[in-house]
């Protein structure tokens, strides 16, 4: 697959600007691209166990080629290491690597090695470099873009971290190889997303390339520079997350509940798959509220179902919330506002909005209907 | 007292500005003073179970007054709380109470309630609002200054954290009547510090004055707003420690290493008197190198011994360390860049400057000499 090159995407943020570089074989190139823009910073490579058989050994060498002093730390794979324990785990196995305020941390993995890398990078002396090599499709167009890092507490996900940018991002098409099919179907979740928020030409377009996307090559590329382009746009925009990023949420305030109410048990549903049943949910409850039409409601489901998608709260295994319980769990997310909900609504494919204070009845109704439907 | 009148030293930092309020009886003020700074945002309040006795009543009194939503969570005292373990307790905790972004979390307490609140307000939801109301010396005219937070890691002292500045500090010099006398004369070494780095006036000042500091009134007043506007106007000038804000580490090259040897047992050494001691010991190695005059490091000798502060080495309790542990323990240190030894010295009383690249012979044969005498 020689014949994909390489793509960047500038991400504008004044003093913490960086790249997102593309492509494929780019952790081979990892060692030459890092040393490029932090000469003489020695790597702390953070990764999970199963992407460490896969990729590790490569970014090792490539490291070691460009004469970079490296440790590496490998965490548990899964949610669990985004804890406070993986917290002090990563930060311990830095400061004990004898990394200092200029060094980097690089998180080589999925979205959880991303956020809890980059939380120890933000922490860690106050503060170091941090490097994203992420490795699943999810990582690539979302986690890795945006600066948000952090772990869970008992009281919900991601409600402990920082913003801190990396440095660079390397995003090696190819590392998604090695990636379990259904997880790169759930990355694909997000991907749809940026074409439903606001880029409706995206959308059809991928109605066309999907298969080229699932298969790899150029295709897959473009589909990730797009998603990353559309998030770092919306990242700059609002770097801090006070006014239109939350756009990004489109699908996400029922993905968030139906995780919650699945006790975030991967064998049942990973989050991609919990954001296609939201999205979903969004299109048809804005059809409902008669702000967009059912048949574009219709193509949203269509395309999410034809990729393999679960897009029915029925589909989710083993489901057995009702309303209630749904409503329940969307009014303890942190998106609320002092007991307002704020859902992202869309008035069409590509024309999705910010809805604040919508009223729970609706939702319920709504929710009602949804899970009477067989 | 109430002669005493509150004085204000501004913070200019740009978007992160803020006021340190410096006065009797503040604690008991402090609702509206948050109320007129963040009107309608709820506090956590973190104390720990010492400072909880003398003044959260108080506090609470006067938050319930101002009508704010509060709730507390007290820690055991003691450097011990500085953890990873007690990070999350207090982060649990604030979520627990059902703050949101734009609530504050208010540390009330002495240094290592202000870091590790501090910590937890920086991390909470990527970054809540944060008030100190310092109740130690130490805690009033240095941790609550500038930004700084964090926890201890196996590897060292204050290893992770970050920059994270208050939006308002309210020191309540009446706070410290319950404070320890040793707790109060610590702190004190820190408030001699100022002079020594770059207020030659100010040490003066001390000399003459140092009895009306520790009885409390309008000269304790001065002292501490004399020793914030002088750390202020440091971290205003170099906010991330990436300069001369390292003049502020005078005397804690040794002092750290001093707590690393006697392993920050308390009871042995706080950390006030280490600085004591390595404020002395700098004094003496700048004399030794020929930069100082003897007599400057006599009189700095002299003014710490007056106010009942330890200055040799033998003067800690139980003291066995030998120079080369002294040494190693200093290398170990944070600040040392890329291993060679940075000391801050001083030409004079009031004329520190950052000396890099400091040989260790000449720093071990003083550490003999110097425990050699008895
Ligand atoms: N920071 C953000 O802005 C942001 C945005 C979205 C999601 N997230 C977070 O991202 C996390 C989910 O990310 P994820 O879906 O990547 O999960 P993940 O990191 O757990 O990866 C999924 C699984 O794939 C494995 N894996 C990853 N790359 C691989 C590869 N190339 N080859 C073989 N196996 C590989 C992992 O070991 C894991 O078992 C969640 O914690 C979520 O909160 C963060
Ligand atoms: N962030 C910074 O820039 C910075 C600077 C210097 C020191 N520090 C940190 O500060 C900590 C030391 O601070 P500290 O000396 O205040 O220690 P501390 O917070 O442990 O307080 C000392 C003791 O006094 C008690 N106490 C505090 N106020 C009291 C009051 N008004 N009445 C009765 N008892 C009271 C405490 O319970 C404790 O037992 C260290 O962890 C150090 O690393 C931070
Ligand atoms: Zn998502
Ligand atoms: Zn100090």
């Amino acid at each position: 697959m020689s014949e994909v090159e390489d793509v960047v995407v500038h991400v504008p943020l004044g003093d913490r600007a960086y790249d997102i570089q593309i492509g494929r074989g780019l952790i081979g190139r990892a060692g030459a691209l890092i040393a490029a823009v932090a000469p003489g910073a020695a790597c702390a490579v953070v990764t999970d166990a199963n992407v460490a058989k896969a990729h590790l050994g490569a970014l090792e060498q490539s490291l070691a080629a460009a004469g970079i002093r490296h440790e590496s730390v490998v965490c548990a794979p899964g949610e669990a290491s985004k804890s406070y324990a993986g917290l002090q785990e990563v930060c311990d196995a830095v400061i004990g690597a004898r990394m200092e305020r200029g060094d980097i941390v690089v998180a080589l993995g999925g979205g959880v090695i991303g956020d809890l890398a980059g939380f120890a990078a933000a922490v860690v002396r106050r503060g170091m470099r941090f490097v994203q090599i992420p490795t699943s499709l999810l990582a690539q167009v979302d986690s890795s873009v945006g600066g948000k890092t952090g772990i869970n507490s008992a009281h919900g996900k991601n409600l402990v971290g920082a913003f801190h940018q990396p440095i660079l991002v390397l995003a090696d098409v190819g590392a998604l190889d090695t990636l379990a099919e259904r997880e790169f179907r759930a990355g694909y979740a997000e991907v749809a997303k940026y074409g439903l928020i606001d880029d409706a030409a995206f959308f059809g377009w991928l109605e066309e390339h999907h298969r080229g996307v699932f298969a790899g090559g150029p295709d897959r590329v473009h589909a990730i520079r797009t998603s990353c382009a559309a998030k770092a746009a919306m990242v700059v925009r609002d770097e801090k997350e006070e006014g239109d990023r939350a756009l990004l949420n489109l699908g996400h305030t029922f993905a968030h509940a139906f995780e919650r109410l699945t006790r975030y048990d991967g064998a049942r549903l990973v989050h991609g798959e919990a954001v296609a049943v939201g999205l979903a949910c969004a299109f048809r409850f804005s059809a409902a509220l008669g702000l967009c039409s059912g048949q574009d409601a219709g193509r949203v489901e269509g395309h999410l179902r034809t990729v393999g998608l679960p897009t029915r709260i029925r589909d989710i295994p083993g489901w057995d919330g009702g309303a209630a319980a749904i409503l329940d769990a969307m009014f303890q997310d942190k998106k609320v506002q002092r007991g307002a909900l704020t859902f992202i609504l869309a008035r069409g494919v590509g024309q999705s909005f910010i809805a604040r204070g919508v009223d729970a009845d609706r939702v319920r109704a709504f929710l009602d209907a949804e899970l009477d439907r067989t």
